[in-house]
């Protein structure tokens, strides 16, 4: 297996997508490309560690570039045109074989519009999106969509429902996931335009999709465990994201600070420690990784644009979990039937 | 002053109700009406402090009513027809300048449609919202709408953001609050429709308003501290709400199960039991009280329909302060002014 990974992409890129891929290589099983410009990645490899790039492992190495998709650049102008950016070549390099799965924390829209365009959609999903993984009691969330279609029709929200079931059942092997509709209230006349008509669209064909919808879902209970996909608009399902992210955040800083008010809570504080730890973990969802864009024909992992270098190598890992669990074949495979009938 | 609390309202009413009321008579300055079946009101009263309610206080008192708007009736046949429930009469008293506030748990539509139908809506305000109290860092957000208007036009954000600037000012004492459009990006050119013309009216009408718009705030940056209020439509703010709510839930049982995973940890946790609690405390969104509904002539309360005592009597506080700090009587003025130009 071979894992691409766009090392000039992100916020902190290319010293935390370098360092993610050497702490991560030898923890899998797979190759990493490293795509980008080959000086500078060699340089920071020896920064890094002092070795060349060939003796920190033989599964390591470059794919050269000389061009960068910067995070102002239009999405759609930057892939026609920067041709020989890091992103652009790793998208060509998926579609042609030439490695498994593509990483990439860069500009979230080029990001997007390069796999659709460059890689294609799966025949039978009208909008690929983006399925985000929060946490949950005891378990995870799927989100989708969590960002890429600000305006979504009910067949979006659908397929979304049936792209969760198969990735849900192939990666984490849940026989029937219980799928919600992401709403403001559980009856099904609540909501606005879009979540009223896509329950009945939900409802309608869900036994003969097989999907185990179980209606409406607010955010207050969705993360009970008991759910394991909400679907909804990419405007929606990022504002829900974000609220998470935004509570995440929150919760570090007054933990912290509760904690440490004074002296006598501080030291009685340490053996809780990995307690909070603990929590502080399970709140952060950037530790369940990159988001996948579920809908084009082969992996593509969106990482987040703030990634550090532990989140790179944990997204590393996750998206070699994502190519051996060949959900996207099984997606390929179960539309096709879909299409068929 | 005399605060008018549906004593029939919520989940947990009405000993809820009333315990909220019995606990909270002593902290406050106000008289508290306690509005519902008088018979079922002083057996609750005698039966949780064996005492009749002269006793209690003769601050505290019943209007006796016959009826009661349940969770599944429909809204305006409610408050049409209900003409003795508790809700209709606490508002015709508030009209009639019976009461200074009314406090309710009931069924939010019935609420919602019985204060803009008997109360009225304040001239120059299109929409009456639901202002609710979010938790921030050393601070609070205020988050209009959180559900009082499903769908919404750019007018309607441009009066929220002039609402809460009027009632932050006169509430909390901030000259000049922070005034943020919640959004999935923070350019300009982000969102859906709504956001994007939103965004564009705000820019315009900020500065001759007296409106401090910081432009569009994502969820991660809106606990920040930074921002006091954001704007958004009710749908969209009622996702947000639950979000937050429904990760407040997983923090709380993530804490509880973290600390007691061991005994070792359990007796450790012990000494860090207070700064455990003020995390729960500040990241409980209830604790920070019941949503105000802001665009009427009077000061109306709309209480967590879940709310137990404790929460009842919080609520009750801060309705006093909002009668106190005359938030709405300044909102008429101010916006009669607009008018006017």
């Amino acid at each position: 297996m071979k894992i691409l990974l766009d090392a000039m992409g992100g916020d902190n890129a290319p010293d935390a997508t370098i360092k993610g891929a050497i702490n991560a290589i030898n923890q899998i099983e797979a190759e990493i490309i490293l795509i980008g410009n080959e000086d500078i990645i060699r340089k920071k490899v020896k920064e890094i560690c002092n070795k060349e790039l060939e003796e920190v492992s033989d599964r390591l190495s470059i794919k050269n570039t000389t061009e960068t998709i910067e995070m102002e650049d239009t999405p759609t102008l930057a892939i026609k045109h920067k041709k020989d950016s890091s992103m652009v070549v790793g998208f060509k390099m998926l579609k042609q074989g030439e490695g498994d799965v593509f990483i990439s924390a860069g500009n979230s829209g080029a990001l997007l519009t390069g796999a659709t365009l460059l890689v294609g959609r799966i025949k039978g999903i009208d909008r690929p999106a983006l399925a985000g993984i929060l946490p949950a009691h005891n378990s995870r969330l799927l989100l989708i969509d969590s960002g890429a279609n600000t305006n979504c029709k009910p067949i979006n929200l659908l397929q979304f429902a049936q792209m969760s079931t198969i990735y849900l059942r192939n990666t984490f092997g849940i026989e029937k996931p219980a799928i919600g509709l992401l709403n403001i209230g559980t009856e099904e006349t609540k909501g606005n335009e879009l979540t009223k008509e896509s329950y009945k669209l939900l409802k309608e064909k869900s036994e003969e999709l097989g999907i185990n919808f179980v209606g409406n879902v607010e955010g207050r209970d969705a993360f009970s465990g008991k759910i394991d996909a909400i679907v909804t608009d990419g405007f929606t399902g990022n504002i829900f994201l974000k609220a998470v992210e935004g509570i995440g955040r929150l919760v570090k800083v007054s933990l912290k600070e509760n904690f440490l008010k004074n002296i006598f809570t501080k030291i009685a504080a340490i053996p809780s420690l990995p307690a909070i730890e603990g929590l502080q973990k399970s709140m952060d969802y950037k530790s369940y990784g990159g988001a996948l864009f579920l809908g084009v024909k082969k992996p593509v992992v969106k990482a987040h644009g703030s990634s550090d270098e532990t989140l790179f190598e944990f997204t590393i890992k996750q998206a070699e979990n994502f190519v051996k669990n060949k959900a996207v074949d099984k997606m390929i495979e179960e539309f096709e039937k879909v299409n068929k009938n």
